[in-house]
C-alpha cells in the first residue's frame, strides 16, 4: 500500500488514519515505538524543512530510523534516472520511502519499482496528501467534525499541491471547499472568486504560501500590494463566520499572504496546531502503511 | 582491524565475510541487531548516494547509529588537515569510521590515527574494497563459486578503484580477470584488450562507469560513440559464455557504457543484486570489524 | 531549563555537570543510555564539524536520536523568521533543541518560544557555554582543580565566544583569567597584554583560532607573521609555569596561532582531551537538562 494521492485512499483508510492521528496527538512528545529496527528512506529532491523534520520525527517517535539521501550530492547529478535510483534504493530493502519531487507523478514512478510503501511528500503542482490529511485531522481536532464546514482556500491555487489534495479530500467528508485567488493564479476553467467572496461566512480560511519571487517578477508587485489585494487581513477575516479559524501550510510570508496579527491570533490561528498534527498524522500514516 | 585494501585481508577473513553476507542477504530487510548503541561515523569527502546509503542502512539494520559528517561545511573548509580531523573524530570515540576520499591513501592516514576500525569506502583511483567484496559475494550467490570463472572488467580501468580492488580479490579465489578498455584509459604496462577479446567466452562481464564529462572533453565523443566502440551491447554480450552475467558498480550510464536492454535483462543482469548484496556485505563487514 | 549563557547556571548546576562529565569520560566510547526514544534537534546555522558531531555522538550514546535540520535548504531561505522556525519546530515537540547561529542572542529568541530545553552551541561573538564547560572539565581532569589556576587566553578576544564564556566561567571557580591578543582584536576597554605577559607563569595557555581570512585582509599578514608576533611557540610556552598545559577549541591553524610542535606535545597539549571531554560534557548536559 502506498500513499501517493488522496484518490487512492478509501474513506475507511482515511478515517482510521485521522482517528489514530488524534490519539497520537494526545501523546505528542512521547516515544511510542512499534517500528523498532525499521528503516525509512527520505528522498527530498525539493527543499523542505518542516516536512522533512516532521517525517523524521514521526519515524523516530515510532522507534524507526530515518535515513536522508543527500540529494545534492546524489547520483542524480551523475545523470542517473529516477527509475534507476528507485531500483537501487529498493535493492537496499527500506521499510518505506518518502519522496518529494519537483515533477508531478514522480512518486508514482518510484512506487511502481519499490516494494515497500511509498509516501508522496509533495510532487510538483500535483498532490501533497499528508498535508491534506493533517489539515483534516486539525479540523477534526478543533471542530470535532469536517461535515458541514465551509473552507475557503486562497492564493496561488494553480500551482498549489496543498490546495489540490485538500480539494479532493475535504469534500469527501462533507465539507464545502471554495477556491479563490488572483485570476492569473487560478487553474483554467475554475470560476474566479475574490478572496472576500470565498471568505464570506466560511468556517475555515486556509491561506496558501505565495512565491515572493514569482510575485516580484511576474506581477511587478510592490511590498504590501498582495496583502492589500488578496491577503488575509483582520478586515477580511471579519467577513468569515464568527467562529472561523485560520490555517496555512507554512512557511508563512508575514505581510504578504497573511497579516501577522491574524497569523498569531491564538483564538483563530491553527497554524502551529497543523504542525503538531503533522507529526501525529505522519506517525499514523507510517504505522498504517508498515503494519 | 581495518578494511583499507583487499591486500590486508587474509583469505580466511574474506571467506568468513562472504559467507556471512550470503546468510544476511537471505534475511534482507530484517532488523538483525547486535551492534546496539554503537556509533559509526561516515566521512564522505566525495559524492556518493549508494555507498553512503548502503553503509547507513547496514549500520541501522545492526542496531548501530550512523552519524554523517557534513563535509561541505566541515573544518576541512577552515583549512584543517585530514590528520587533525582524524584526531578530533577519534577523541569522540566512534566504534567505526567509514571514509571515502578523493586522494589515494587517505583512509590509511586516518587509520593510523583512529583507534576504531576504519573502512575504506573508496579512495581516489586506488581501492574500493567493499565493492570488490560485494561483487565476490554476488558471484558466490549466483554461481555458487568464484573458482574457475572468467571475468571481463571493461571501461576506464586506469582510474577505476573498483577494477583495482576486484583485480586483487577475484584471482585470489581462482577467477581469471581480463581488463579491457580504450587504450587511453588503460594503465601503463597492461596489454590492451578490445572489449570483444575480453568478453569472448567470459562468465561475467563487469562494466565500469564512464565519466561522461571526461568523454566529452578528452575524447570529443559523440553521443552513442562510446557504446558503439567500447560499450556492452547485446551483440558483444553474445560473445560471452552462454550463461554469462552482467555486473556494474553503478550508477549506470544508459546508452554509454551499457545498453539499456542489457542492463535490464532479468536473466543476465546482476546489477540490482549487487546493490542488495552491498548492504549484506557491509553488515558482515561491520560485524566482523566491531566484534 | 536552558543552557544559553554561563551566567544563567548556578555554581551547583555547573559542579554537577562537571562531576558527571568526568564520570562519563571514564566510560568514553560506551553506550550509556537513559534517553531512549528522546529526540534532539540540531539547528546549525553556522558551519560546524566538531560541535555538531560531538552533540550527535553525545545524544546517540545516551540512546536519543539527533535530527539535524538541513539549514541550507531550510525555510530560512524562503524568508521565514527565526521566531517562526522556532514555533514550527516546537510544535513537533522535540526533547531538546541545540542551536548555533551567527547572531548574538539567537538561542535566547528560540528559547523564549520552545518549550523544551534549548542549548546554545555558539551564538555570534557572544557565548559558547558548552565549550567553556568542557574546558573546565578538562582542567579538572588534568589538575584536579580549577581554583588557583592562572589561565592565559590568547588571540582574537574581541570576536571569540569561547573566550567570553571561559572568562565568565573560570573565575567563578577561583581561576585567574588573563586575556591577550593583538590590540586590534581586543575588546574596547580591556587592558592590552602581550602574549608574553599573559603566558608568563600561567598554568594554562588557551590559544584561540585566528580567522586567516581576516588576517590576510585586515592585517595584510605575511605567512608566519602572526605566529611570530602573537602565536604560541615553544619559546613563549617556556615562559609559562613548568607544568603548564596548552588548550585550543579547534580547529587549529598550524603555524598560525600555534606551532605544530606545541600543539602535538603529548606532555603539554590537552587539545584532543578537550574533544573527548566535549562528548562527555554534552552527555552530562543533555542528561541534566532532559531529566
Amino acid at each position: 500500500m502506498n500513499l501517493l494521492s488522496i484518490d487512492e485512499l478509501t474513506d475507511e483508510q482515511i478515517e482510521r488514519m485521522l482517528d489514530r492521528a488524534l490519539v497520537l496527538h494526545d501523546q505528542a512528545g512521547q516515544p511510542i515505538g512499534g517500528l523498532e529496527g525499521r528503516i525509512v528512506f527520505n528522498l527530498f529532491y525539493e527543499n523542505s524543512t518542516r516536512t522533512l523534520m516532521s517525517f523524521a520525527t514521526a519515524a523516530h517517535r515510532l522507534g524507526a530510523s530515518a535515513i536522508t539521501m543527500p540529494v545534492e550530492q546524489s547520483s542524480v547529478n551523475k545523470g542517473e534516472t529516477l527509475e534507476d535510483t528507485a531500483r537501487t534504493l529498493n535493492a537496499m530493502r527500506p521499510d518505506a520511502v518518502i519522496i518529494r519531487h519537483r515533477e508531478n507523478g514522480a512518486p508514482g514512478v518510484v512506487a511502481d519499482i519499490v516494494d515497500a510503501p511509498v509516501i508522496n511528500a509533495g510532487d510538483g503542482t500535483n498532490e501533497h496528501p499528508t498535508q491534506a490529511l493533517l489539515d483534516a485531522a486539525t479540523l477534526l481536532h478543533h471542530f470535532g467534525r469536517i461535515e458541514g464546514l465551509t473552507i475557503a482556500i486562497c492564493g496561488d491555487i494553480k500551482h498549489s499541491r496543498v490546495a489540490r489534495s485538500n480539494a479532493k479530500l475535504l469534500p469527501r467528508f462533507g465539507a464545502k471547499v471554495r477556491l479563490a485567488g488572483p485570476p492569473e493564479l487560478m487553474p483554467d476553467g475554475l470560476p474566479t472568486l475574490s478572496v472576500e467572496e470565498a471568505v464570506g461566512g466560511a468556517n475555515v480560511v486556509m491561506m496558501l504560501r505565495v512565491q515572493r519571487e514569482r510575485l516580484d517578477q511576474e506581477f511587478g508587485d510592490a511590498p504590501g500590494e498582495y496583502l492589500h489585494s488578496h491577503g488575509l487581513t483582520a478586515a477580511r477575516l471579519a467577513l468569515a463566520a464568527p467562529d472561523a479559524v485560520v490555517m496555512h501550510p507554512g512557511p508563512i510570508n508575514r505581510g504578504v499572504e497573511i497579516d501577522s496579527a491574524v497569523a498569531d491570533d491564538p483564538q483563530r490561528s491553527l497554524i502551529t496546531l497543523q504542525v503538531a498534527m503533522g507529526v501525529a498524522l505522519r506517525m499514523a500514516c507510517l504505522e498504517q502503511l508498515l503494519a
